[in-house]
């Protein structure tokens, strides 16, 4: 099995050491080098609930669901409350300040192109969101095309570094081999993300615990690692906490907790 | 049951006289009116091909997927190739020049903000489409705000009539009530798009003869109706021409034709 650190060097070459931690070894010279910011990683004891990010994006949902989401998310005092972008408006007025509003983009069948991606980053970020859970450009990946996968995280991750939006990358690690889980990682990183995310939940299959000790590993403890797909209980979520998960996505909360 | 005409009446208060024949009878100040332009019906002898748009729109679609259906759609002379719009490049330099290409935005959940869907229209718009398929806002419309579902399309309609991009607006009749599929054919036809379209394909199902039939009774002769969703084989394409529509999206079109 090739290691994570070759895998690096293939499509990174350069010898500069690896200041943050990640399993890559190599430095990737990230949009944003984290090196210097604390360790994303979820801390024994803390609330379960501060690391959920209540989540509703079906397709039939309505304004009462997003009220009843964001009423789960004040009472339990989630991290977030992540919705499709019509309903940001609904949320931002509805959630008390300690629960940050997150929406999707490009979601969740990754594969729209560059230019739309980044105008829809454009109007979301416009809306006032905290946070931005964005489908990575599966299409390019597994195309073989990295290079336009990693332009298309750049072109979000610096409207989110400009306003301080929170970026989070979504793999939908069911499509991907072992190598192109570990190269997304490598991209998200090195185009400025701030989290790695395994699903969609509208994919073929949601978050393992292999694939979240995978990622955690590419990627440090400078980044976050959120698992989210079919995370219906608290025994799944606990797993995905042991195997280096710091954030969870569940439609289900109160089930959850 | 309430009919058409009262629902129309209901939405949108008028008493001028339909002159496109929709069975809505009022007339709906359209965006656009279409009462002088030719039909948009099947003609019965004309190749079923002619009126098939060959789509692949899934998350792990990749390059050579989208060249096999352009060699497909080619060889049998399809009225278009719908793809994500990441493989929009890809199929304008495969298609032949009688093969139109089309993409899908606000695509498959319905639920971006009218922002986010005016951007990423612009964004495919500049990419050089000939056809757009956009979901409607179902969301807005599930919730009551049928005026912001108006708006939605508008904002998509208006870019499309300037730019000569054939609009067919996506209802997800899967997750509608009768009264709200007759609501959504008159805002896709008074915003001034193309086509009314039954289905993503991702909803929790797809076309039925019996929606054909209402859609057309609705929008007239001067709309077209595209049957999309589970279509796959030619019984199912019959049914759907005899009920109504004039354009199939079709995964399998060999197994179809």
């Amino acid at each position: 099995m090739t290691s994570i650190q070759e895998i690096a060097s293939k499509y990174f070459p350069g010898t500069e050491p690896c200041r943050c931690g990640g399993a890559h070894s190599i430095c990737l010279n990230c949009a944003k080098c984290r090196a210097d910011e604390p360790d994303e990683l979820y801390t024994p004891g803390d609330p379960i609930a501060s690391i959920i990010d209540a989540t509703v994006l079906k397709a039939d949902a309505t304004d009462d669901d997003i009220r009843a989401l964001c009423a789960t998310a004040n009472e339990h005092d989630t991290a977030s409350v992540c919705v499709n972008s019509h309903f940001v408006p609904l949320v931002k007025k509805l959630l008390t300040d300690s629960v940050k509003s997150c929406t999707v983009i490009n979601f969740p069948l990754g594969a729209n192109s560059r230019k739309a991606v980044k105008k829809e980053a454009k109007a979301v970020i416009e809306a006032g969101i905290d946070e931005l859970d964005m489908v990575q450009n599966i299409a390019a990946l597994r195309s073989g095309d990295w290079q336009m996968a990693l332009e298309t995280i750049k072109s979000v991750a610096i409207q989110c570094l400009e306003n301080s939006v929170l970026l989070k990358v979504i793999l939908e690690t069911c499509y991907l081999s072992r190598e192109q889980i570990i190269l997304s990682c490598l991209l998200a990183k090195k185009a400025g993300a701030k989290f790695v995310k395994t699903s969609t939940g509208f994919g073929s299959a949601g978050a393992t615990a292999e694939n979240i000790a995978l990622m955690r590993e590419v990627v440090g403890p400078k980044l976050g690692v959120k698992a989210s797909g079919g995370i219906r209980d608290k025994a799944s979520a606990l797993s995905m906490i042991d195997a280096g998960a710091n954030r969870i996505g569940a439609s289900s909360v109160t089930a959850l907790l």
